[in-house]
């Protein structure tokens, strides 16, 4: 579960309505035809910006952004040097046990590439293959998002225009000019919200995400290539251990 | 078929109707001089951006915004496999009948070096060379569409400011002033609704599927190095199978 | 000669021209201090970021946006394959005559280099670096173009500013206000138009320009390196060829 | 203790307010609600954007950007090379010694490595993965400066649109509409200072000290290598010396 | 000198004063808060965006751009052939007494190892190490500016915000309205003058400057790796001269 995600969501909102609220009643703020043109706009364009495949998945993307589960770097390690150390006592093939039980199929793959024997550089240029388009796959869910975030606002803006337009037009009513412009700008304002606390934030989420995910793949590249090599566990451990301590570096410096 | 491009532009036209509807008529937003300004000076700017064959080019290439065609990865591979197979039973002449049934001139020209007996270094730096100049023609088709999305509301407001200076400069008549102000409004709505459901889309739309084109253009440029070398089918099939499962990895691992 | 790029600008101009006509005398856009501040501040930011010479090779670059020339990939291909031909039948010596017969001093260098035996190496290194200090002096004219493209609206702002200052300190003739603030407004008008039909697109022209040129150069060096290591014409066509068909090959593919 | 640092935000500050007190009283500008949906916008849109780990390490990370302190590399230099000579003299195993007293971790572990007898391949590729390791984890930490930089303004324009709709729902008093609209904007005045004066100079700020610490890793890291190789001390000298004059050769130059 | 920097900042200084005077007087402008705020707060910013030894420098910096002076490529392409032809003649050891004599530190050091016999290969390092290393210096000199170019037109809008705020706050007598506005937009125009004119340009500008003197460091470093692999001077020229005909190549080809 992504506690920051929640957090960052249900407090901003809260910041937002109690701004409102502060100042008059929350039904000012509420416009049918503003929450139209926002949303469906900006669905509209997604549509149109995005293959049909890769805007339905922007659900499940959407998800990850409060629901992230991945395993720690530090487990992936400690399952690697088991490994390692079985392959080392009993030779490649009795790892073979191991593809089954492990829920992730890339280092399934790996694994399975390595018991068959296949060639070091064969197994590198599959499994970085795959790296590299799996990147690309989790970025495009990124993307989406990110386009969402230039999409709301300019909707937002369409629809401050339409209401601006209908009001001049009409000028007739001078009373109804104040109410008929704040109706208009509800329409930006619902693109503001949506772009700055939910669809560029959730990008950049989404982004540090699928870097976690790519640096997960990466021990599993850099473990299996030991483990293939037949380098010393103990390497290996030292080689993998990086990826723990990489990021927190800076606070035992000082 | 492209159908998210359909139903993003047809409702997307439709919200943005709906929500002028909601508020008067349509004709309050229909005025000829602002789509001159608007879409004459998108496509002068582009011409003078552009030269004439690319400009030209424009229009094909939109068509594929909604008639997108495409072999699916799958099929390419079964048919190198295939090709791959009879190379190695029958000797790399045996597949000189493929390369006039091959629809893809780029498979054609890449099988026809292979049984010419061009050098495996030769046909790759051809084959690479010749991927990286269509990336880039394809880039440029994309590109002019992303240009029209930044020229479209330049022009909107280049109208408006028309507009204003005109009403600014006769303000005799103050009943006419809010009229006048509607419609110099219009055309920022005209350039702000052309790029933002039309132009930034369509190139987000025409820059995935130009990878989609190169990707099928490095699954061909693989898989004939793989035949050239004489390569194993099955190590060759575990290659390139890594682009179909590629961009779906992230489900099943989760 | 670039018809695009004129085809572009007239029509670009009249489409402004017609819709101020439509609703107006073209006097109320006259205006000489907003022609001097946006012209003037223009080029005088262009001239405090860029050293006298760049700034002078403008006018000369200028030039290239509407009478671009440039000789064809395909000429420039079939006259190598003839110094391929003759340097086989005849010796590396043969081709001297050549070098005082081709207007394009790159290639003249190249063959004179070729002719006096220099290694392919040495000869690979000169040109290489010729090409990308060739590119980046032809990049700089293309960016003082695109620099101008931010410095209009600025300056079409800043003066701008000024009228609405100066009209806001003098609110004592409230018929005057509309004229003043139409005025001050010009200026902004100027340098928007200024920017996206003038500077911007002409700096887009001229990247692809001069990418043209550098292609030119690219098939002149593979040319080059393939004679001088004695390559077989038909090879070297072939590797040459694909700076033909690549821009194109979407058409034949579809 | 980072001296501009406390001089920009104490005389930006002044300024500030300063230009306020020259026209009125400061409690105009201060409006706990304003406060509220820019200071709580801005730390919900990054909770959303970014890990609950990255927002904590936030306030550690602002810590440095008034304290930083880091060693001279002249300091580093000299370290190392007496760790060279002594190396040189005794063997490696003579620095075990230097392992425990030095309390930089990343040199710990690279003196570690090196009296373990570990080849020099290893421990490049260790001490690279760490120093890019390091590297990201210090942007991102900037990164969230920057986000916050831009969050700041928008949630500033969020708001002054929910002031503004507010105001002209009620027009009825046409007293109040100035002090509304001078309450509505200034949360874009927050928004504007909290943006340009703290986070977006703040993560300027640390963006270049993240490079000092990066150099100062990678004098230890050539300094390491060219121990581990028996490098002479006094072309480990020459090579880790630019390092200090590099950036100040401009000076002597001219 | 630089001739292009004096006359774009005096002639753009007289555009604008210009545009002021056709339209009033100068003293409208003439505002001591707005100057405070636009370059107080320009300064605040940059200190806490650098460190104090990287402001400082800015003083030293901004005197290159009005009065850069370079050596010419010519002249040094001619010193090195020189060397080049003395060390062929006498061997290495004799061009001891060139060192002395050259006003250049990085030729002085690149001439001393020559002459110490360091091998080529660490020669070449840490020449290249010492270039990147200036380079990243010059370009943080440059770096600066473009944030003041940033900064300044955002202390501009926030110096306007104050005086719209205090303006808003008392609408009591109508008849300030309009000079106290025009106050408050003052800071916006010096904000966009300092930017524009001054700032963004003089950025650009030194950004040229860093190059053309990374373009001699490079020539000194060929030149240098030249003489000590003992090349024919001949060759060492043609390949330095391309660093003079290079940028002008496009002249000699129309």
């Amino acid at each position: 579960m992504d506690i920051s995600s929640i957090i960052g969501v249900v407090s901003g909102m809260g910041f937002v309505l109690g701004t409102i609220l502060l100042g008059g009643s929350i039904m000012m703020f509420v416009n049918i035809p503003s929450i139209l043109i926002v949303m469906g706009g900006t669905v509209a364009a997604t549509m149109v910006g995005y293959p049909l495949s890769d805007f339905l998945g922007m659900f499940k993307t959407g998800i990850k952004i409060f629901m992230f589960k991945i395993e720690k770097p530090a487990d992936i390690i400690a399952n690697l040097i088991e490994i390692s150390n079985k392959a080392r006592k009993g030779g490649l093939l009795s790892i073979e046990g191991d593809i089954q039980t492990t829920p992730d199929p890339y280092l399934a793959q790996a694994l399975q590439m390595t018991v068959d024997g296949v060639k070091t550089g064969d197994i590198a240029a599959i499994m970085q293959k795959k790296m590299s388009l799996t990147k690309k796959g989790l970025d495009t869910g990124a993307d989406i998002f990110s386009s969402m975030g230039a999409y709301a606002p300019a909707f937002g803006m369409i629809g401050t225009l339409i209401g601006l337009v209908q009001m001049l037009a009409n000028l007739d009513d001078p009373s109804s000019i104040g109410p008929k412009m704040a109706v208009a700008m509800i329409t930006t304002f619902y693109g503001a919200v949506l772009a700055n606390l939910f669809f560029i934030p959730m990008s950049d989420k989404l982004m540090g995400r699928n870097e976690e995910e790519i640096t997960n793949m990466n021990i599993i590249f850099e473990g299996i290539l030991s483990i293939r090599e037949g380098e010393h566990p103990k390497l290996m451990e030292d080689k993998l251990k990086v990826y723990m301590t990489g990021g927190k570096k800076e606070e035992e410096k000082k």
